[in-house]
């Protein structure tokens, strides 16, 4: 598929269209994790095993997401190798740069420069920690998504995203609170890991309307039906479940044919538990 | 300079030891910030313009800190530019990655791959928002540096890393506290911005013995006495002043004597104020 399709699809030029549009396309709120961990893969050659992935998932998902880390970890050509490894993604679906980045300003300004310019990606996972002038440099992309790391799917999440604030609030909800103020372009979204459906719950609530990025179902053991039922937005939208190792290393034959049913499964459960939701709440 | 010595210097395996033999072969608690902005320097190459900063330097600096946002957006070459500008960097000089990485465990693991083992780099900035896990895999290098984001030098710093948490401490305050009960390999340190004297000396209260990075001096505006008079722990040691395009862009004619006498200057300002402190203390 893919390259074939590109010039009869039109492309909306702001990511959230684009993402949206891909939902729709696809049937599909599955984002799938391109991390390619060489003890895990069948075969030596990452861009060609990202490739068939992609190639094998393509009509069943509504983002890639790369992790920059794995790349990274190859040395001086894994830029290369990305680049190459994504050559299949369909124009119309959109990739969102897992890199959490986010430093003062003037640093910030040429992550951006990287990310979005030099590699023109779709959006970015970025870190809050700095505040508002380590993000701005990114939400100034007015067609790129932002996705803010709120709170995360890992055990460590805990140490300072959970602490309780002297006014009541947690780390992580005054987080959401700041993404929804420095959304004036509204292209900001969040990452609210899978695992956490409560705090998933809380964060839907301070953003109504963002796109929220949910890693860790299947290897870190998120609970499906709790954090669609928590993330859905007020139209059954605005959330999408990520996947990664559940999906590229589902078996080590026929992984080609194993990611695809993963996939295909996955994303049938998604539509389920949604479905599930939208009636419950008619 | 650099090359040449190589083979007659022996250079500690510990980033600590490597750092303060640094500090005393060259009487310097100065690290050059190595931040390439095309429309800064005086000339369009940028592997040659650092390394043309490095060698009017080399003997004046205890550490080199090349920020990688700033060759990331070079785009798929950037870290062979990186690596490029480096080379005259002499052996015993250590070189502190910039690059505020972290994320889940399993992801961070592959950032530190690229950073220690593919890159060979001495110390690394980390971003503490994930937590524990997201920094073990950093710390387990036990001969690298890790130096944790505490407290940033820009303004955005004060949104989430100031707030008032509800058992009185400050969030850079439990950070920092993290930061001591996380080094078990005694190689982590600490980002504390020098716009921000009374936090750094909290800081320093906190974590009496881990070297701190401070930088902010120069462009940002940072007060280099109360810096000084903050930051040095116990032993008159274990702070180093960043400063970066005061240095790098001070003039654009005569730009490598123009940066060798900032740094000059800059060291010579650090070392007196540093003088007055012990002064102060017998």
């Amino acid at each position: 598929m893919g390259a074939a399709e590109r010039p009869t699809v039109e492309v909306p030029l702001k990511f959230s269209h684009k993402l949206r549009a891909a939902t729709k396309r696809n049937s599909s709120f599955l984002c799938i994790g391109l991390d390619p961990d060489p003890r895990l893969i069948p075969h030596n050659h990452i861009p060609l095993f990202i490739q068939e992935i992609v190639e094998a998932t393509a009509d069943l998902v509504c983002a890639y997401k790369p992790n920059l880390a794995f790349f990274e970890a190859l040395g001086t050509g894994g830029m290369n190798v990305l680049l190459e490894a994504l050559q299949p993604v369909p124009a119309h679906i959109p990739i969102i740069a897992d890199a959490k980045r986010g430093d003062v300003g003037n640093s910030s300004r040429f992550y951006a420069q990287a990310i979005f310019e030099q590699y023109e990606f779709d959006a970015l996972t970025v870190n809050p920690y700095g505040g508002h002038d380590s993000l701005a440099p990114f939400t100034e992309y007015a067609g790129k998504g932002i996705f803010v790391w709120c709170r995360g799917s890992n055990p460590g999440s805990a140490d300072f995203q959970d602490l309780a604030l002297e006014d009541g609030r947690r780390l992580y909800e005054a987080v959401a609170q700041k993404a929804a103020e420095w959304n004036v372009n509204g292209n900001v979204n969040l990452v609210v890991g899978a695992t956490r459906p409560e705090e998933l719950r809380r964060v839907r609530e301070i953003c109504p309307e963002m796109w929220i990025l949910s890693p860790g179902v299947g290897a870190q053991q998120g609970e499906l039906q709790a954090t669609v039922e928590a993330g859905l937005d007020g139209n059954g939208e605005g959330l999408i479940i990520n996947a990664s190792r559940s999906i590229l290393y589902a078996r080590r034959d026929d992984y080609r044919l194993a990611a695809r049913q993963a996939a295909e499964q996955l994303r049938g459960e998604i539509n389920l538990q949604r479905d599930r939701v939208l009636a419950q709440r008619e």
